[in-house]
């Protein structure tokens, strides 16, 4: 399992830049590290000195670099949906087919690229994964995704299940299963082989991501008033997907640290402005990587106490909004819903008080 | 309807300021304007002067302005999805979910912003909508969507039509649409009113984003070379979603032009360094956006010579591919695949052979 770090900031702010930089100082330092591109143009290759491909290839020692592309991805991605289509489905028909004809929809990027990292970590051949995504809420909605995906799967589960769709429906599934299907299938269609692999998937993802020490997020700015408050912003929202941010990098710092205030607690790290192609002293410039531990937490629950604290830096009380439609509890900010699922002592029970404090919202139960 | 104006460019390079200059600008000419912002966080406010919101505001008479948000824009479409629902099932379930609780999975920003625009569009309030969106790839995909969509449509309905499996499937679909659905269903599970529904939409999107009159983007960049870069690589793949691209803005340009020989054939307009706060000479040096339908067009067909030109600048021959996987010809450039619907003269037609040329990528049936 590898560290991965990625960075969140406004376009401009050199967040390649500094990604490149991070990740030749940890190559320097003995970790073997891949720097996953996100962007497809020609931008991050003149950064680079050598354009990137779709295959893995070094940089330097211990460097490499790839350039995540969507249309490559998802040709393989279609390969493995064709393989367990041929294992599940009696009469396989996605097989004809091919991964060579297929469009990119919104929203394939974020899947295949996190599907992409999720394997180059798995893969066990990299102490340190740095992503040089989108940056933005792109990013955050993509490393939000296993948490989301899995509160839909979760919801419609049991709606479906109690609904008399589910009970109009069931007397069919059995008879459709053995006629389609090659294994044999229970009536909940939630609990079936893919469905159950598809869900394992995505816990694992959530828990990385609610880790520290092996997803962390930098912000980047720029001491221009636009970037400190993306900046700012992209810090509360990140919270909302459960994405512990470590620290802020203030790149082409010129003036007196003033911005520093607006990111308390966080570590500030400031990088002056630097000739190109000299790497060195925008590498010893850098933040400590590994302090993302100490950080705020999105969340914290207290369950002896009946309390959960979110923390949301950057938003006032009219910014955020609670409710409690559903079964779980949800909470609205930075135009992310973040459905919050709680341990059993507190699951369903309601909502008796909230108050935003020194950018915490405290939550009792 | 109206006209749709959006820009693309590295971030950075001013593209929301020379939005609200172009929104300013039409609205000062006597044209009903809404400036449709995408950007979540609170960069657009500090320049605007205002902080926008999900309902169009007026900024200055002629001149309203509406932030895209996801999460307000799900709610919406949820309670459509209900209406439908309530239309077409005899058993509603999804009425048990609240809008309230959904999370904003990746892609679905992109669904909801193209839908919010197409209702703008529809509702004949505005002679001009000027999109800031995220102005990269991803606008390009948001962009690409109908056709996209409107491919995997006609694929998938043919295949599984074909297939075993849509044989296997066939004799429980009478049975299971009587015991839901409320409106009597074919076998072909495409051709039911609301795919039917769904498919129109998308025909339209497509046209209005083939029509340069209806929707054209420019190019954003500075003198910076990785902006550059940006920009011709998005001109190209621009081409790849059917959107015709009608000039470059060289904002911030202090040189000597010499950045436009990579947008031949494109007219340039280039913007001095202005003072924050004073928007006429931003204005006045903006070009004349009706000029897109001069511009080279993404595709033109030939059926006499047998012919289909793309335009594909910023490409070289290495970075196009060309396939014939499936019953389409396929065009792959700039991470992104071009599937090319072509009339019934040469549909289904081998290719004989393919060019290279000027730009166009030629190719022969």
């Amino acid at each position: 399992m590898a560290q991965i770090l990625t960075f969140l900031g406004k376009g401009g702010v050199g967040r390649t830049t500094i990604a490149i930089a991070a990740a030749r100082r940890f190559a320097n330092r003995g970790k073997r590290v891949l720097l996953a591109i996100q962007e497809a143009g020609p931008a991050p290759g003149l950064i680079l000195g050598i354009v990137p491909g779709a295959e893995p290839q070094e940089l330097i020692p211990n460097l490499k670099v790839v350039q995540l592309q969507a249309t490559v991805l998802l040709e393989r991605s279609w390969e493995e949906v064709k393989k367990l289509e041929a294992q599940y489905l009696r009469t396989p028909f996605f097989k004809e087919v091919f991964g060579q004809e297929l469009g990119v929809l919104p929203g394939m990027d974020s899947a295949l690229v996190l599907n992409a990292i999720r394997e180059y970590d798995a893969s066990g051949q990299y102490d340190v994964i740095v992503f040089d995504g989108v940056g933005d809420q792109a990013t955050l909605r993509m490393l939000g995704m296993p948490e989301i995906a899995s509160w839909y799967f979760r919801r419609f589960r049991k709606v479906f299940a109690d609904s008399d769709l589910g009970k109009a429906l069931s007397p069919f599934i059995q008879p459709i299963s053995s006629a389609v299907l090659n294994v044999s299938w229970t009536e909940d269609i939630f609990n079936q082989p893919m469905a159950q692999q598809a869900n394992n998937q995505l816990e694992q993802g959530k828990q990385a991501i609610a880790d520290p020490n092996r997803v962390a997020a930098y912000l980047i700015t720029t001491e221009d008033a636009g970037a400190i408050a993306t900046a700012k912003y992209l810090w509360g929202a990140a919270q909302q997907v459960g994405l512990t941010v470590g620290g802020v990098i203030v790149n082409r710092a010129t003036g007196d640290g003033a911005e520093s205030e607006e990111f308390e607690p966080l570590p500030i790290s400031r990088i002056p402005i630097q000739s190109i192609n000299d790497w060195q002293p925008l590498i010893d410039a850098l933040p400590d990587f590994d302090q993302a531990s100490q950080a705020p937490r999105p969340i914290a629950v207290n369950v002896a106490e009946r309390k959960v604290s979110l923390f949301l830096p950057g938003f006032d009380k009219k910014q955020v909004k609670l409710t409690q439609y559903g079964p779980e509890i949800t909470v609205e900010a930075g135009d992310q819903r973040h459905n919050i699922s709680l341990p059993s002592e507190l699951s369903g029970k309601p909502v008796t008080g909230a108050k935003f404090q020194d950018s915490f919202l405290i939550i009792s139960f």
